[in-house]
C-alpha cells in the first residue's frame, strides 16, 4: 500500500498525477490519494473580497488563518473544485474514484485548536480563538479497507471533523500521514512544486536525495514555510511504522513512478 | 426506504431539514438525502464574474447553461458548500453522513447531451453545443447499499458524470427520481420553498394537497419555471414503481416529518 500526497501549490501537473496514479491502480497497485488546493483557495479568498491572511505558531509553523468564512472558501476548493476535478480526470482515465473529505463519515477525526498562540507581525504573542484548525487523530480505518476492498480508488481531501463535529482545516502532509499509518502503508510520497528538500531553497539543483530516518528532525533545518509541515509529516510517519518517504516533484510526468523509482528526496 | 430530495432555493431551512434527517435516520428509517444548490451558484456566478444564464428548451424547459466555467463554479457550491455544509450537520446530530457526487464511484451516470435545442430571448430556435448537461439513466446501486449497509446516511449531490467520463449537470428533481427508484423506495419527498404544488404560483393558500397518480401529467400545467422538473421528477418515480411522491415546504420544522404526514402535495 501507498499513500500519496499532492499539493495544492502552483503549478502542480495534476493531469500527469492522476494519470500515472490510474494506470498504478489498474496495475493493482493499492494506493489512496490525499491532496491539497492552497494556491487555489488563496485566488478564490482574494476574489471573494475575503483575503488569505496566514499565522506563524510560536514554534515557527506558519498555517492558514481559518475563520467560517474561510472554512467555507476552503471547502469550495478542496472539496468542490478540486476534489471534483480530481476524480473526473481519475474516472476519464478509467479508475473508479471516490472523493472524500475528513468530514465524510469521519474519515479524518481530530481535535480543534481552542486557542492557538501566535507570533504577530510585530512580533508579539497572540491567541486566537475563532479558528477552526486541528490535527487528524483519528481515521476511520474501516471505511477506507470497505471502499478499497470493494475496488475503489480514494481522493481524500481536508478539512477534517473535530470530536465535537465541527470541520477543521488541518495540513493535508500531516493528514496523509496519519493515512499513511492507520493503512500501515509502505511509502508516503508527498508531491509538491518542487523537486523535494532543498540545501537552498532558491536553488532547485540543491537537492537533498538521501537522509537516514534517524537524521529526519535534523532535515528540518532545510525546510522553509509550508515544507516544514512536509517534513513534521514525514517523521510522523516514519515514527508510525511508514517505511519509507519521498519528497518529489509534482510537475513532472510520471511523479508517482518516478519517486518509487528513487527520484526526490528518500527518507528511510 | 425513502428518498428526500431538498432544493437549493432561497430560504431553505437545512438546520430544521438535516435535524429531522438525523432523528428519523437514529430511529431506523433508511433514507437518502439528494440536494440542489442552484440559488448559491447564482450568488457566487455573479460574484466571480460569470452571471449565470438560463435556457430553455423548445419542449419548454428551463435549464443552467453550463459551460466549463459554469460547472466548476457548480461544483464549488453543491459538492463543496453546500454538500459538506450539510454533512457537517449531520454529523454534529449523531448522523454519520457521507457526501458523495455523481461523479464519485459513478454513483449517477447518464448522456450528456451533444446538442441542446433551445429557444432563446427573440423567441428563434437555436442549438447549444458547449453545455455540460445531461440526465441520469444509470444508479451504481452496490455503491450505495455498500454504503446504507454499513450504517451511512448518504447526502448526493449532482453533478453525474457522462458516459465518456465528464461531469455534467443534471437536474437535482430527476435524480433523486432515478435514485428512488434504483433503491425502491416507497416515498420520493420532493420539499424546496414553496408549500408544495400551488393552483396559483403567487398564493401560497391555493396548495393542491392530493393528486391521484393517473393525473400526475395533468399536474404539469400548474407547475411553473423550475417546478415543471419536479413534476416530471414525480411522474418518472411513480412510473418506475416508488408508490408515493409528496412535495413539501423545506422551510417548517421537520419538513421530512411533515411530509410523512401527508403535509404538501401528495401524488399516490
Amino acid at each position: 500500500m501507498i499513500v500519496v500526497k499532492v499539493g495544492g501549490g502552483k503549478g502542480i501537473n495534476y493531469e500527469a498525477v492522476t494519470s500515472d496514479l490510474a494506470e498504478l491502480h489498474a496495475a493493482g497497485q493499492k494506493i489512496i490519494l490525499v491532496h491539497g488546493g492552497s494556491y487555489e483557495t488563496n485566488l478564490l479568498s482574494e476574489k471573494l473580497g475575503h483575503p488569505p491572511k496566514f499565522v506563524t505558531s510560536v514554534s515557527g509553523y506558519e498555517s492558514r488563518y481559518t475563520d467560517r468564512q474561510t472554512l467555507e472558501i476552503f471547502e469550495m476548493i478542496y472539496c468542490g473544485k478540486i476534489n471534483k476535478s480530481i476524480v473526473e480526470m481519475l474516472q476519464q482515465k478509467g479508475a473508479n474514484a471516490i472523493g472524500l473529505s475528513g468530514i465524510d463519515g469521519r474519515l479524518l477525526e481530530g481535535s480543534r485548536k481552542d486557542a492557538i498562540k501566535i507570533i504577530d507581525s510585530e512580533g508579539r504573542k497572540r491567541v486566537l480563538r475563532d479558528d477552526f484548525t486541528g490535527k487528524v487523530e483519528k481515521v476511520n480505518l474501516p471505511l477506507i479497507n470497505l471502499l478499497l476492498d470493494n475496488g475503489y480508488l480514494l481522493a481524500i481531501t481536508p478539512p477534517a471533523i473535530s470530536f465535537a463535529g465541527e470541520a477543521i482545516n488541518v495540513d493535508g502532509d500531516r493528514a496523509a500521514a496519519v493515512v499513511a499509518a492507520a493503512v500501515k502503508a509502505d511509502k508516503l510520497i508527498i508531491l509538491s512544486n518542487v523537486p523535494g528538500l532543498l540545501r537552498d531553497v532558491k536553488d532547485e539543483s540543491s537537492l537533498i536525495t538521501q537522509v537516514d530516518k534517524a537524521f529526519v528532525e535534523e532535515s528540518m533545518r532545510f525546510a522553509e514555510g509550508r515544507f516544514k509541515k512536509k517534513v513534521m509529516g514525514a517523521a510522523e510517519a516514519l515514527q508510525e511504522g511508514v517505511r519509507e518517504v519521498v519528497f518529489a516533484d509534482a510537475r513532472v510526468e510520471k511523479p508517482i513512478s518516478a519517486a518509487l523509482s528513487g527520484k526526490g528526496t528518500v527518507i528511510s
